[in-house]
């Protein structure tokens, strides 16, 4: 299978970068090969890259990308810019952004591009480290299941595996680290309308022998009812300083079915995932996106609002999984300041 | 525009029901018509027709058509377990299905057929009759709103207006009364997935002139968040003796969600939808339907569950609208006993 980023290329004669499509998936797997600035902002705004980790490192490509020719300070301001404003709510892509732009700012001209390669390059090893590291400290969480349950039932929205990331995922990496690890684990896929990342998430399942089952988004709450789920593992885009989280639209719905019915919700991500200087999910801006994502069975004349994200308040989050361990929403802080 | 049922013929040359065939809309508004048993067992268990009104009339109307030949007692039977045996949940099925049996049975062989279709008719006739009446007593709700706000804003889900009917609709006739007392109303329609009668629901306040704006499933608890939900308004396919109501799967979800932020919850239906005999939505059977309904995207290997109903539990109801007028759901006996 492809991986969902690489560089095209070798040292200085690299002068791309190969993404796979996601927007053919699941029924086709196919590469589309990045080559300038506006191919990566294209990427990132049309979803062929998704998943905020992932954006995250795409947009430090497409800075590389951009410095193709020699690039002063309003060049470079300009191509941050234009891959800033490609997605409003994943915080990665301003994360990313903003160290490029202080690694590069400081260095000659002549000297950036070379530098951007190795920045982006840093970007992406870290990121796959640390969903390794997301695996590895959201184990126990299913291990504990697993002591009284023959199957861990794990509930999932959107897509947040390997697919949303350079490697190992966030929500999935747990998941994949107890399958590895002999623990029987059944995964829950909403279909997470109207993009149906739940497709991917089932695809990407299936090709690593993880035993899922597809659901309408409609049934997490009768699924938690019945006491099928035993725990609720999501991404993020942006969590933000008191813990309030946006995720994928309808991640919302799932939290406060958990907080009925005693299920617990984590969410897993990337410590760059938290934006301190977002105080609250009422700071978050909330992306909208077209009507035409709902598919062609939509008539043209039918008004359609489509929100992308939602916030899920702290107080129905468990704790949120990053590569520095688990922490409770009410002590982000102390995120910030483990290594 | 069509009717969603009517007869075919008039006096005693009427041998057919003419349907709305659902499962073409919004693209394409064309009758079918029913002419066998067969084609009305077909048409609910397809979803031709549907919503839980509209089930039991068509019901009905199938006895009628079982009848065509004199028939003893034993092809009564046969008819009314072939019909029974299309949707599980429903209620209004079963309760269409008993009382023609009532009026029948005792009855000599050779009377049935007309009083098979005197019945049915009756039972559309009361059905129109009972949904206005659910209008005219869920009207209040909205004029208090609009009191105090210039556009009342209300979410349903899947579709229970006219088309799930024979005519009003039960969730949507408060709000049609309300737009026809000049009150500005707007309605947040669920796409509802699998089957996306929202789409329906969208067409068919369309048609009627009232605001609407489609939203997928997911959105419902970010836009309650928002303070842009006023009153929830959902139909009911069976409602236990408790007050626990089982309807479209998703319906579970917003109602938590209207709980979180304060919104009230009412479930609008005719009293043929209280199952005194039931005691509570642990007893409600949940229909599963095919994987199929997902559409052409899912992979034939992708394990897919699709349960078509959820149960919301009684305490997330603030009231019942039925024809008898606005119940607690502690106070459903109550209802029973109404005219």
């Amino acid at each position: 299978m492809f991986p969902t980023i690489i560089e095209d290329g070798k040292g200085e004669s690299r002068d791309a970068v190969l993404i796979l499509d996601q927007t053919l998936l699941p029924a086709k797997a196919i590469q589309a090969r990045l080559v300038t600035l506006e191919d990566a902002a294209h990427a990132i705004r049309s979803m062929q890259v998704r998943g905020a980790p992932l954006i995250g490192v795409t947009a430090a490509y497409g800075v590389a990308l951009g410095l193709r020719e020699v690039a002063d300070d309003a060049t470079l301001e300009r191509i941050v810019a234009t891959l800033g404003a490609t997605r409003p709510t994943a915080v990665n892509l301003h994360w990313a952004l903003e160290r490029m732009q202080r690694v590069l700012h400081p260095l000659q001209i002549e000297k950036r591009r070379t530098a951007a390669w190795a920045e982006a390059r840093a970007i992406a090893a870290e990121d796959a480290a640390a969903n390794a590291a997301i695996g590895t400290h959201g184990l126990p969480l299913l291990a504990d299941i697993a002591t009284h349950r023959d199957v861990v039932n794990v509930m999932t929205h959107c897509n947040a595996g390997w697919l949303a990331t350079v490697e190992h995922g966030t929500a999935l990496a747990p998941i994949y680290a107890a399958h590895a690890a002999g623990i029987t684990v059944h995964v829950w896929v909403s279909e997470t309308r109207p993009r149906n990342q739940g497709l991917l998430t089932a695809w990407e399942l299936g090709q690593g022998g993880v035993h899922h089952t597809l659901i309408a988004d409609n049934a997490a709450g009768l699924l938690m009812m019945q006491g099928k789920v035993d725990l609720v593992i999501v991404g993020a885009d942006r969590i933000a300083a008191n813990g309030d989280t946006a995720n994928k639209i309808g991640t919302y719905l799932k939290a406060l079915a958990a907080r009925a019915h005693g299920v617990p919700f984590y969410v897993a991500a990337p410590r760059s995932t938290i934006d301190f200087t977002c105080p609250d999910g009422a700071a978050i801006p909330i992306e909208e996106r077209a009507a035409a994502e709902f598919g062609p069975m939509i008539q043209s004349e039918t008004p359609v609002v489509n929100p992308a994200f939602d916030v899920t308040p702290a107080e129905l989050i468990s704790g949120i999984i990053t590569e520095s361990g688990v922490f409770s929403p009410n002590e982000l802080r102390r995120a910030k300041l483990a290594r």
